[in-house]
Parts: C-alpha cells; sequence; structure tokens
C-alpha cells in the first residue's frame, strides 16, 4: 500500500506559519523565512513555470521528494490560503491561481460540500468525511507512489493522530518567529517515540530530518 | 567576556517535560524519554559519583560540554523540582540531594530570597533581582570559562528575550510528548534568525543542534 509521508517546513520554536496571518500574506509575519530553503531551488521554481534556481542539496531535497509522490492531502486553510477566502465565498478557487504546482490529485479536507475543481493540468477534489477518507482516496490516485500530506499543521495532526503517517518530514529552520501556528498542539495520547531515519543539512542552515513511525 | 550557553533536551513537539509534573515525577509522564541519551553516558554518570557508561558520540556532547562551563544559571523550578516543593517549604533543599551533580557554583532565579546554600563542593546563590543579575554574578563567578543555562524554559526564555544567550544547544529527540512544559511559548517580539553552526548525530537518534544567536 501506498506509503504516506506529511512533510513541512517548521521554526525552531515549532511554527508552521508567523503570527497575524491574512489572506494577503497567509503564511504571516517572517513566515516566508520557513521557505526560502525551498523556494529557491531549481525544481521549486521548475514546479512554479520558472527557470533558472539553485542546484545544491537543497534541491535535490526537493527534486528527491517531488516524483516520489502521486498525490497530495492537504487542509482547507491551505487550500484556499487561511482563514478568510473560503468562508467568504465556498466556491473561491483558492489561491493557487490558474497553474498551481503541484501537477498531480489534490484532496482537500473540508467540511464544505463542493465539486471537484479541475484547473491546468490536476484536480483538486474535496473531501467531507475527514482526513482518513481524503487519504483514502488519495491512496487510490498514488498507486504505487506515496501519498503527501503537506500541511497545514491541523491535516498533519489529525492524520498523525489518526496513525495514518508512516513517514514525518521535518525542515527545522533557524528561526524563532515568537508565535504563529504551531505544527503540534498540545494532545492527548499523542505522546509516542519516532524513529529518526535521515538527517541532512543545507546551506542554508536547514536541517532536513525525517522520522518513522512506530 | 564569558560566553552563555542555553542547554536542553527538547522534544520533537517541542517539549522540554512531559504531562502532569509532580514533585515525585518531576519530568512529566513520558519526560524522562528527553535524557535517556545522556543518563547513560560515562560523563553523565560520573557527575553522579558512578561508575560505568557509555563513550560513544553522546558521551563526547556531554564531556565537551560539561568542563566549559564554570557557573550555572537555573530557574527556581529546576532547583525545587517542580511547583511544589518551594511553595510549601522556602528552605527546602531542592531535590538535587546532598551531592548535587553540577560541582560548580549554580545561581538560581526566584521570587524568594535566601541565604546562599552549601553542599557538598558547591553552592546554591539565590537571585531574586532577575535573570540578567543571575548571569552577571554567574559570569564573575566563570572567570574564562561559560555561563551556562541549563533550564528550565522559563528560564531560558527570559535570557534569550533579554538578549543574554550567546549559544543555544538543543538536543532534539525523535519523540512526540503531546504535552508538558514547551521551551518557548508563544512571546510578542521574540522573532529572531538563529546561525545554525553545528549539527551531530546520536547512536540514540538525538540530533544535538548548536545555533548562534546573531
Amino acid at each position: 500500500m501506498a506509503k504516506v509521508t506529511a512533510e513541512i517546513s517548521m521554526s525552531l520554536d515549532g511554527f508552521v506559519a508567523g503570527p497575524n496571518q491574512t489572506l494577503e500574506d497567509p503564511l504571516g509575519a517572517g513566515g516566508e523565512q520557513l521557505h526560502e530553503w525551498a523556494v529557491r531551488t531549481k525544481t521549486f521554481r521548475e514546479l512554479h513555470g520558472q527557470e533558472g534556481g539553485d542546484t545544491d542539496s537543497d534541491d535535490e531535497i526537493c527534486a528527491a521528494s517531488v516524483p516520489a509522490i502521486g498525490a497530495i492531502v492537504m487542509g482547507r486553510k491551505m487550500f484556499s490560503g487561511g482563514e478568510g477566502a473560503w468562508a467568504d465565498d465556498p466556491n473561491a478557487n483558492g489561491w493557487w491561481g490558474d497553474d498551481p504546482p503541484f501537477h498531480k490529485p489534490v484532496f482537500v479536507v473540508t467540511h464544505h460540500e463542493r465539486e471537484p475543481y479541475v484547473v491546468a493540468d490536476m484536480t483538486f477534489t474535496f473531501v467531507t468525511d475527514g482526513v482518513e477518507r481524503a487519504v483514502e482516496l488519495a491512496r487510490e490516485a498514488a498507486g504505487e507512489l506515496e501519498v503527501g500530506i503537506s500541511g497545514g499543521a491541523s491535516a498533519i495532526q489529525q492524520a498523525l493522530d489518526a496513525g495514518l503517517v508512516d513517514e514525518l518530514r521535518i525542515h527545522l529552520v533557524p528561526l524563532l518567529l515568537g508565535g504563529g501556528v504551531r505544527l503540534f498542539d498540545e494532545a492527548d495520547g499523542r505522546a509516542q517515540r519516532l524513529e529518526q531515519t535521515s538527517l541532512q543539512e543545507s546551506p542554508t542552515g536547514v536541517v532536513h530530518l525525517t522520522f518513522r513511525t512506530t
């Protein structure tokens, strides 16, 4: 069965977005620094239809991850770019534009029923039966490839707590944000050991950590 | 001037002690797992008057840190072993016993005035003027050596926020505790970049990270 991986960039103080998120600034104050290591890479730029970019070890991390994933699960806020958009207009098309950088099926965990949204080379499918059902559908779509849970924090926590995540990949960024969206809220019963299976340094000081749930 | 380092073991979800701390269990549920990498080492056992212990790379981490530090700053809870002891008896002698493992001057940040407490080969000095004053006194005591802020979370945060910490050493343990005492609470104005200056893997899956504040 397809392996399920959750992957996200986190500050040393545990945040995956900074404080004061808005629709215009969905990463919050300082949050864009979480992704600097990735956005400068060749692989990232290609996904976004851009040329150029760095080809160092950070690019290798991106280049290894992207083709391994056959389908993506994300939370509603990650689709709509924060709190505002969806609530104002349930048919808004998120903030990913007319050429989203995913290029594979995306399953959005949401409370709002909606027909699939086809855009460019991909389809967003909206799943109202919870993260387990979203992962199940993504597994069918991924075939032999991995299912990637790409955020936000809530979707990753729900998947972890439901025992759905085989591998957790954290890009630990040498940064204190002082507030924002925590990857890990407090959660009764979450206590578990992980197995640290790989570790790679980055020219940008980011530490790429992979953990297997046991 | 003496370098000030803060050093602590933290779970991947950001906790330095587990939930439900008590005087008998000051590390909280599951919290002892944060320190397993250290307590099994030769250096740690020697500090506690015990023989034997492992001599692998985790021991090298401990063996490098201990002689570099000339004086220690800690918070009141770390001295007294949690919330209960001191509040019940302001003259209680903490939970470090009659042969504390520090073997160098310790400055305890507290609201309770108290005469210095001399025990075995060391003295606990109680500082009621805040963490800056405690660090100042520790600097005088440390001479050319480092001042080590060894916890708890509150003392480290206060020192970080006051700009007193030169180097932050985090032992990142592959573990989710799901609750307890966070190293990093939310704090307005804490946002800062750090420089990741060293990284060492452990046979136990712990990642030893050193950051310089910039």
